[in-house]
Parts: structure tokens; C-alpha cells; sequence
């Protein structure tokens, strides 16, 4: 089973190309979109996608994830080895899905060796098709990673900023995902629930509750997100047009018993 | 064979994680995508591609469709089932593929019970993984409905309106599907062939004819639609935008000899 | 394997209805999504994006391409057969995938004998479900082409004109596809690397680069596509809005060594 998680968008032969060279090396994969609309060489978003599917995926699924915007510069393309596998670009896209697998490997991908087994040159700007899919396709044959690269440090990774920060009672939250329907997402986790939620910064104090449906249509709330942390909504509206937040602020709060 | 119809949109995690939860559960499952791009919460859209969907597929393929505004609130999760099975909120959205399937019961889905078979908790919010899509993949393995829920009465469920009215010589339809290409679907089927269609209060007269290049591009006309309803179109543009419709509108008919 | 390459939109009914049709003639098919999402009615921007598909697919692989405006009207459906199979409307839209499937017969399919395969009438307004989808179905179950249709000449399909011309040391290049990122891709395969490319009529020297990353960000360049054509690029940014081009456009292009 492979996942695939992009910013290619649905238009274009990339995803099609990036499939066949898959089903080439391997025709009985099983291959599951995760998304190929990950907003353009947004690392963060796409490090969070992937971090929500490893989290629903089971043993040894192997997900490529393909948010490369160093590609054909020296940028390392990389195998996380766990409980799952990640085939990556060694850009930090690794950093939230990492936590999920119990990482206890990784690996850079030869890219000499991967024109061995694909028979033809790694073209400078697609390794989707020519590097990393190819590689996720040789790990569901059961390949061992270290015959598609040298064992690296997990230490040396690339790592995304994504732990909150907290001075006194302010959390200084940063915007790690945006859903369609608007609803905003931070980077802290649902472990305690209080009473309200304060945006210092907005002058506002939202209630704490379930669900959407809990306030009236068009006002705001925050509630434990579906995806393990703390979210900020518009019951049948877009938070996130209300508050103009994108992916990557910072915004201030505090949490009110 | 499970059938995907929902508003997730195509970007984010949503849908990654709903076909994790199933394959979690059922990894041989087959997993068609029919669309995740039906209109926010809109329960008739949804209602009416999911028809669709259900008129091509073998039996006992299971048709999960989460177009769910009501989530977290007290509305049922429901399974129909008949030829085929739909896995749906009971909230109208199981009113037109019903027609489709001799549906023979319908199920109360105990959202406890799925707890234990997923194992972790239900989240208020996004009962697509972990209610319904659970629901569909147990559905594939050959569970009994009964086993995820006690049986309820086919004429309690939720239904949406959409049988066409009609006074003296005027149909009042109403539209119920705009495709991508702005064809106007509206809900009187293609029972009987008319020489023109009346829009009077358009103040409008169309051709009735049987494809699209029998009227010059960007001319009006009415026609049979492939989805087994009237369909108004404009050759190469779009008819929803020419007439200000959309969908849930209605439009007074007349079809004339 | 079936992939499927078509303008119909992902949020409609109609891919889901024509993966329906094809896994009920035969529901092993495995079904890869190529694009649901080309430009409406671009026969060119789709045989672009079905050429790179075939490119990477195995032998026997069969391509179903449905960008279709001529529906309903007499145009033919055809199937080509070679290492691979096109099951397309004869307009034009096999030109580029046909140069890498050593195409050895052509055959129009016999509308009459679809009906009789699929049990019901052939709509005029969707032959993706109804001609192409089922047609595809039967060639995985093993079916010969000749059953589904008569012979018919290989000079005989349309063919859209994609050669560059050259007048004296000028190539005027047609753009052939331009993808989500804004690059432009122009009807020249690379098979030369010159230093520079100069657009005379655009008053522009580019330098002729491996990647987009060797120019800064905002500036253009030009580089040996992927798909293996002359693209020209802006990094992080789109070369198609600042140049001002579509599908379709003539440039002139002059290689400067």
C-alpha cells in the first residue's frame, strides 16, 4: 500500500506519470491519494496531511510525500524507516509524520542507483516520477532500504518549527493547517480542555465546546479538532476569512477555565 | 466495493484519513471516489450524485456518502440496505439513490458499538472516518447491518423533497444538480419527448433536441440528460449562469408539443 | 489497468458513473485517475497529458481519453491498437499518445454492438459511460478490438498539427500545455541544449538552465522539460502569467548557442 501526498494538482499528467512509474515497477500496488492539492511548496501543510493519514494507516504502508521546492538543487531525498515508511524530500516534510511511526531509521536515496533500477536519467525537476515514487514502489517488493541508499543520521534530518511556545499564560500558537471549509488549525495539542479561548491579539473570547453545531451559524468557536489539536471554527462559516489568518501565522492565546 | 461521495474537497487530510480508517479495517477493500467536491453541505446535490453512482455499480457495492451538517448533533448515522447498501447521515441524503437499490431496511448505526470495533473514541466532528467510512468497510467483510445497529422503520427516515409539482399546465421543478459545465439539472424525468420547453417566467422558449451541437454555440436548448432528468444547456457554455440559477431554484415549465 | 483521462470535473456524477459502467462489465479492472480535471474541450492540453500517461505504463495498459465536444454528432469512436491501447473519440486527441504505442490497427466502435454489450441505449450525451468506459471494460477482460467495431485505416484519424515549424533560424513553437505552476511547455522535444532562448517577439533571452532553482526567485528561464519538451519557467512563480500565454498560442523561438 503506497499514500501519496502532493502539491502537483489534479490537472496535469504529474500524478498519472508518477503512478505509472510506480505500477510500473510494481503492478499490484495499491495506490491511495492522499492529496495532490497541498497549497504550492507549502512544507508545513503538507507535513501536517501526512501526518493525519500515518496516523490511519497500517503497518508498513509506505507514503511519498512530494512537497519539493529545492528540487534538482542538493537537497537530500530521503527514507524514514518505522512502523511505516516515509519517501521523502529532506526538507522538513518529515517532521510531523515522523512522530507517528517510531522512526528508527533513515536513508538517502541514491539517486545514481535509482537510474540503475528505473533504466533511464533522473530527470533535474520531477523526482515524484523519478526518484521518489520509484522508491516507494521498490519498498512494497519488500526491498530493504539501505540497497537504495546510505544509512544517515535520524539526528541530521531537517526539522520544521512546529512545537508551540508558551511565555507566562500566552501560548504563541502558529496556523499549521486551514481546511476548506475554513476552520483553522494550531499547533497545540487537545490535552486539556478548558473554558473559553482567548485571542489576546483579536480581542476575542471563544467558547470551548463539542461541536459546530453548538453556536449559532456564523459565530465562532474553538473546539478539540477531529485531528488531535486545538481549532478555532465558524459554525457553517470560514473562521479563517473572519480572522484573516493563512497557514504559517502566529496568533496569541490564552486558555480560560 | 465501497463508493466514496463527500464534501471533504481535495486538499486536505479528510479523505486521506476515511480511507485509512477503512483499509485499517478491511485492507482488500476496493475504494471508488465519486466525488469530494459536492457543494458544502448541500444534502440535494450530494442526494442526487450519489443516485447516479448507484445506477452503475454491481450489487452489494456500499455507497458511503457523508454530506453531514448535523454532525455531533443528535441526527442518526444510518445504513439502508436493499441491492446495494448506503451509508449515510439521516438527513435526505439517502432520498434519491434510495430509489435505485429495493431498499428492504434500514439501521440505526450505535456509534458506542463503533467505538469498540475501531478502538478509540468517536470524534464529535468527523464521523466520515470514524463512523461511517468503519461502517461501509465492515459492511464489505460481510457483516450483518444488525450487528452495527438496531433496525428502524424505512418510513421513519429523513427525505428531502423532490418530487416535481405541478398546477394546471406548468410544472414548478425545481433544480437539483449544475454540472461543471453549467447544465441545469431539474427533477422531472425523461418520461415523455416534448417539441419545445417553456420558461415563462424567463420569458423563454426552447428547442427540445437530443445533444448539445444541435443548436449553434452559446444558444439555449432543452434536452434529455443522460442522468435520466430534463436538462437545460447552453452549446459550449453555461446555462446556469446565462438563466441565474442554481441549485435548489425553482423554475416554472411548460412543455409544449 | 484502465486510465482515465477526461474534462468532466471532479465534483459531479460523471467519473464515478463511468467507473461504475467499466467495473460492472469487469470489476477487477484496476482504475487509474490520470486527469478528470483537462481544460474543458482541449483536445490539445489532453492529448499532451495522455502522451506523458502512456509514456510510463505498461504494455496492455489501456488509455480511456475523453475530452468529447463533438459528442452526439457523427464524429467516430475508435480504438487504437499497439503495445498499449487509446480507447478516444476520433478528434484528434490520440495524435501524441500514438508516437509511443507502435500503433498497428485502428478500429471505430460499433455504437449498435456497445447497446447490446451494456443491455441498454447509448445516450448522446455521454459516451464516456456509455462507448468508451465499456469499451476499455472488455479489452482488459481479454476482448479483440475487432469484435467491437470494424477496421478501419490508420491514415485515416484526425490528427491535430503539432510539428514545429522553422522558418530560417526561427522555430515558431506552438504551447502544447501549461501546468498548475504556470510553466510552459512548447512543441520542441529536447534534443539539443543550447545556451540561450531568444523569444523575438517578446523582446526576451533566456538562459537555458537544468532547473528552476539556478535563477532567482521571479526570473525566467528556459530548461529541458521533464515530459521531454522545451519549457520555459519562472522560479516560484508562473511563466504563462507573465508572458501573457494559453494553450494554443504561437511563439517564435530562436536556440542561441
Amino acid at each position: 500500500m503506497i499514500t501519496l501526498t502532493t502539491d502537483f494538482g489534479l490537472r496535469g499528467p504529474y500524478v498519472g506519470e508518477m503512478k505509472g512509474a510506480i505500477l510500473s515497477i510494481n503492478p499490484e500496488a495499491k495506490l491511495i491519494d492522499i492529496s495532490h492539492s497541498i497549497t504550492r511548496h507549502s512544507i508545513l501543510e503538507g507535513s501536517f496531511v501526512m501526518e493525519q493519514a500515518v496516523k490511519y494507516y497500517p503497518p508498513n504502508t509506505v507514503h511519498v510525500g512530494v512537497i519539493d521546492p529545492g528540487v534538482g538543487t542538493g537537497r537530500r531525498a530521503i527514507i524514514v524507516e518505522g512502523r511505516q515508511f516515509l519517501v521523502v524530500p529532506d526538507n522538513g516534510l518529515a517532521t510531523l509524520p515522523m512522530r507517528w511511526i517510531e522512526a528508527r531509521a533513515a536513508y538517502e536515496i541514491d539517486v545514481k542507483r535509482m537510474e540503475g533500477i528505473i533504466g533511464r536519467k533522473v530527470s533535474s525537476t520531477f523526482h515524484g516520477r523519478d526518484v521518489f515514487g520509484p522508491a516507494g514502489a521498490l519498498l512494497t517488493l519488500g526491498y530493504e532500504p539501505g540497497r537504495l541508499g546510505q544509512e544517515i543520521d535520524l539526528e541530521s534530518l531537517n526539522i520544521i518549527e512546529v512545537e508551540p511556545k508558551r511565555s507566562d499564560d500566552t501560548w504563541l500558537l502558529r496556523v499549521i493547517y486551514i481546511d476548506d471549509f475554513g476552520n483553522v488549525v494550531l499547533n497545540l495539542e487537545n490535552y486539556e480542555l478548558p473554558g473559553e479561548v482567548e485571542l489576546p491579539d483579536l480581542g476575542l473570547k471563544l467558547p470551548y465546546l463539542e461541536t459546530y453545531g453548538q453556536v449559532k451559524p456564523g459565530e465562532l468557536l474553538a473546539l478539540p479538532g477531529s485531528h488531535g489539536y486545538l481549532e478555532i471554527a465558524v459554525n457553517q462559516g470560514s473562521a479563517a476569512d473572519k480572522l484573516g489568518l493563512k497557514v504559517g501565522d502566529e496568533v496569541g492565546v490564552k486558555l480560560v477555565q
